[in-house]
């Protein structure tokens, strides 16, 4: 902040709240109240809430706690908000900094923050995305910890799919299974389970269950993104049920050897783009017809995607403490797509899988 | 819209997008990416969505769907969204409103919000937020079909609770065994779990779970978001273990007839306003050193809270249609809160329970 020349930073949203205070609560799911925290150029973070958060603020360290009655939608927090400003970052004038950047948004209503802004007009609002990034894509080793624990708790679970999800069950029914069996082995929460089944494949990633059986040759993909104390797993896996053609199964071998080569490129001072480009290498030798994800992988931590993204044009170095996926994925056949995913942590010696290897071959499950 | 003077409605929330087009994943977890849909004052909607959704937003009603392939820091759908921001409102002029007030947000970075209304200065840019609120707050027969069954799936595992959860679970292992529970019921997801435990009772009704044990003389109270197809209930429920004193025991049967006098309250014609006073004046009676919360009872359907609020300043009128949850709470003693909440849906002829009543005296689990 003082290499920036900012007075304040201010932060509105969930993981950032979190990140910087420790305040853990599941309230954010209610859209109708606002949550301010401050942070100072020097000394400790001010919380500006809705009364009703000022108990669970009052666990973690931090001290100065304002609250007002919410929701108030005359002024819901502005005029607190306004006042605190002035007092951490300037009477008159001062530097504000804000994330408004990529994979971030301001989580107050637009015309308050609006106001906001004119209320301040003396001050510079100034984009803090990277202040932000930077600090949370390094993870501490308790971080770790808690994203290796969610990760082997999903790894049992997707091997001990085959023994759970069956034909005749339809996707409805495959999806809460997997979700109460992730669960019952000690996840706190399965907040994104999405997937498909599909005759041979599917061409779609991010489904919410249906009615639809699943059949015989059918593939299925489970991509769960599931919770420990506030961290996330992110990876999936596809299984075949019966059979499953050989173009089918030379698309797994594709990515399976996509991601061993994004492995081995992660290492520290490698970019992220370099990690892309030795997957998408692979792809394109296994006769990839392209894919619609954007990206073959991110961060990982508070939220099921962070910052960085391994793409062709992210360039962002790789440091030791990066939680990141490896997500290659193609369209092998025009309408199927293959999407893999595993997690990994990078260390001075390079990448360690936090996941636990998916099997080199397409599990058929008979 | 047309009332409005407005020729575009841009919205960019999941719960809105899926409300106009019915596209419904859980991919809005990840924050990387933007999502817009443009409403004409004519016409169907246009989605101008991140290619990786083009396959499941084509499965709804939606015939327009222009993509670019997000993540992109440098231009995340921004110039797309510009262009047919102009083909749809005006080349140079129009008139484009965005939900920007009370319970929004608009998700995307606020740079990128800021870059659009750059982009089109000769636009003008209208908080929209009654005319989304407005739809949303009468819900169809079907939204209430939805609402009732999630309701009456977690009516049920209230009342299986006292076989589940016993003196000597952690908090941790009392949330877990709910959250599996509800999902065996049927829920799709159980995304809104939050509670308290503590001997006598507690302060803070929106906590995540700790490792503490709970004991005879413990109050517990698990307050509930769960979800059947997209659709939330909200509601909670108090129990004590072993034993309660007296002063517990009357608080929650204040709590309870003010849910009464709410649900009186709440008929075709009257307010928002006039429900929180019916509930506020026999808390007041009852001896309420006050309480945080804020308000008492909120809309209920897509999200766990929406419009209206029931506090002393909403003044909304109620209509046939509308779902509400009565949540009145009271601070009974210094650190001691006692929150009941029920959820209702007005008919003509006034409220009827989604929720199955609670007791009318506090369970004592033995």
């Amino acid at each position: 902040m003082a290499q920036r020349g900012l007075d304040a930073l201010l932060i509105c949203t969930e993981p950032e709240v979190r990140y910087f205070t420790g305040f853990h609560t599941l309230f954010w799911l209610s859209p109708t109240r606002p949550w301010f925290v401050i942070i100072p150029r020097a000394g400790k973070p001010v919380a500006v809430i809705p009364s009703i958060g000022r108990s669970s603020m009052a666990e973690t360290w931090i001290d100065d706690i304002r609250t007002w009655s919410s929701p108030a939608p005359e002024d819901d927090g502005v005029t607190l908000l306004v006042e605190t400003l002035r007092e951490i970052a300037g009477r008159s004038a001062g530097s504000i900094g804000v994330p408004m950047g990529p994979e971030t948004h301001v989580r107050m209503p637009a015309g308050d923050f609006d106001q906001l802004r004119r209320d301040l007009t003396g001050h510079d609002f100034v984009d803090a995305t990277d202040i932000v990034s930077k600090l949370r894509m390094i993870k501490s080793e308790a971080e770790i910890a808690k994203v290796a624990y969610i990760c082997s708790v999903v790894s049992d679970a997707f091997e001990g799919l085959p023994q759970l999800v069956s034909v005749g069950d339809t996707e409805r029914q495959a999806f809460a299974k997997f979700r109460i069996d992730i669960l019952q082995r000690g996840a706190d929460d399965v907040p994104y389970l999405v997937g498909s089944t599909g005759l041979g494949g599917f061409d779609d990633i991010i489904k919410t269950p249906t009615d639809r059986t699943i059949g015989e040759g059918d593939i299925l993909l489970f991509d769960t993104g599931s919770v420990h104390d506030g961290y996330f797993s992110d990876f999936d896996r596809n299984f075949a049920f019966g059979h499953a053609d050989d173009s089918a199964k030379r698309a797994y071998e594709t990515v399976w050897q996509s991601t061993e080569a994004g492995f081995a490129a992660a290492v520290p001072g490698a970019t992220t783009t370099d990690v892309w480009k030795a997957m998408a290498d692979v792809l394109d030798a296994g006769g990839s017809l392209g894919n619609s994800v954007g990206r073959m992988g991110h961060g990982l931590g508070m939220q099921v995607t962070e910052w960085p993204s391994n793409t062709a044009t992210d360039n962002t170095v790789i440091e030791p403490g990066m939680v990141l996926t490896l997500e290659p994925g193609l369209t092998w056949a025009p309408g199927r797509m293959m999407v893999h995913e595993e997690n990994i942590v990078v260390r001075e010696d390079g990448a360690h899988y936090l996941s636990r290897r998916a099997a080199p071959e397409l599990p058929i499950i008979t």
